[in-house]
């Protein structure tokens, strides 16, 4: 890969060049530090948005709609569908890469299904950098998706600078541990499919959450609702996402988000580092091999073996 | 705490001892080394099985089914249902305290929701250690349950012997993704709700997937129909497992997966060892501050940050 022509490529948007950018950070190639380095300097534009939500809420749909919308205003934007099963099927999501068939030929949009296995720094790596990617580029809206409410679905929407989480009514019990979670990480909630008998209910469980949620009285999420598949509601979502962005913009907020993310990300890298560089040093994969049979057959256990292998760090 | 009360009365089988130890376990309790050393050598008796699927797939129904006939059978039950998001809910599922209402004068069934915040090792950590606590109070099964398919629901799925993936016809695109994912961990895929009409296409597809998986011909994942709701096809749920279970024992495999296993939590202990001992004696919390804000204002880049810190591990 030629480093030099490529930073050129993505300063000057060219999709090409963008890809094999996104691809070099998402594989975690040898180059992509030096490239991520010279197109730091040229990040930090876009208003970033994470979208999640379960399987079949309608995450897709929404998005598309958004990115009509936000096109016909003349905003160029960056979307990233992460997947986090990919590590293990090694692929991304198989409809994404079909689904905006009508973005394809506008030069205004750029879609992207991210595996990010194999990344420094676990799932949410990958996704930062191709932000980064994406805001050299010069895209003035990123909108990062992604499937669930894991630990690595939170880390990705955190980030965003913008969070939303897409429920639908009647999706049964499990939804109760997604709404106990949203709240932490939604600053935007969107109730979608929301032309379902459940809705009502649903609202009204979203609010007394939200009334029972602790405040600093400074940002409530707003309870949005839409039909994504009718395109009703998108416009809503869209006010609520630049009140938001206004909110963060009006005092030292925003700032203090991107402090945030930042610490966040040098911490993934540094931990990254540690594992790849230093751990390995201090345990062989003998040592490893052999503690791991003796453990199998109950001869061993293993937090002994930690206290002892733990002295190694302070020689 | 008193370590030694809570070890006796966990081999001995008393909730209420049980209760206490995974909660040691699972806040990262100072105690919690010292009472896994006791339990470790009397750990490795249960099989273990673990479920996941997407939010209202059933899997809660699924399972409490299963303890049922299990417990029809004189096998003692524990269930643990892991809550993903609960690192910022800061609670657990809140449905699972009271779903199991029938069984809870039953001694020979534990049931827990845990949150798995805190502990050493991330999420799935403190599910691993929580099984060593079931099987040394002497369950002959343990379920456990969670919600998703990224990493964490994987990792915590591969702490099981027997892993189940629940998926239900008719749920949308998005289940596409899942699907890509679920041939590799999967043992077993039920389709819950088969009573819908696209049980059948979704039968077609998986038995697609399958012929198409890499497979060594030892053990096809069988596909088992489920209408969870009213208790059918559980014992064909059951059997399945058995079979699997016998699988693994008819050859060296279910020793090498113990030593998998195995690895993967020495491993994850010595990960977090090193991120809470010696990661933070080469980077304060000062500097990391002093970092995150020139790089928020772009004034440094972390990349080249990274590499001078790296050098560090050569010290």
């Amino acid at each position: 890969m030629d480093v030099q022509r490529v930073i050129e490529g993505v300063l000057a948007g060219r999709t090409r060049q963008i890809s094999r950018a996104i691809s070099a950070v998402e594989d975690g190639a040898p180059q992509a530090p030096e490239l991520l380095k010279a197109l730091f300097e040229r990040s930090g534009g876009a208003h970033v948005v994470g979208i999640t939500g379960a399987p079949g809420a309608g995450k897709s749909t929404l998005t598309d709609h958004l990115v009509l919308l936000l096109r016909g205003a003349g905003r160029r934007v960056g979307v990233l569908a992460v997947d986090p099963t990919s590590p293990f099927s090694g692929g991304a999501i198989l409809g994404d890469r079909v689904r905006m068939d009508r973005h394809f030929t506008d030069p205004g949009v750029y879609i992207r299904s991210m595996a990010t296995r194999g990344t420094l720094g676990g799932v949410s790596a990958g996704t930062y950098d191709a932000v980064t990617v994406l805001e050299a580029a010069g895209f003035d809206e990123v909108i990062i998706e992604t499937v669930g409410v894991g630990q690595d679905e939170i880390d990705i929407v955190n980030t965003a600078h913008t969070s939303i989480v897409v429920l639908v009514p009647g999706m049964g019990d499990d939804v109760q541990a997604i709404k106990a979670g949203i709240l932490e990480i939604g600053d935007l909630l969107v109730i979608n499919k929301a032309d379902r008998p459940q809705t009502a209910r649903l609202e009204t469980e979203l609010a007394m959450m939200l009334d029972l949620a602790p405040s600093d009285g400074a940002w409530r999420p707003p309870v949005v609702k839409t039909v994504a598949r009718d395109g009703e509601g998108i416009d809503d979502v869209l006010e609520a996402i630049a009140a938001h962005r206004q909110f963060l913009s009006s005092d030292e907020r925003g700032y203090l988000k991107e402090v945030e993310r930042c610490r966040h990300r040098i911490r993934e890298l540094w931990k990254a580092a540690a594992m790849e560089r230093l751990l390995p040093s201090l345990l062989s994969d003998e040592e490893l091999e052999s503690a791991a049979e003796r453990m199998a057959r109950r001869q061993a256990e293993p937090y002994s073996l930690i206290e002892k292998l733990s002295k190694r760090f302070n020689s």
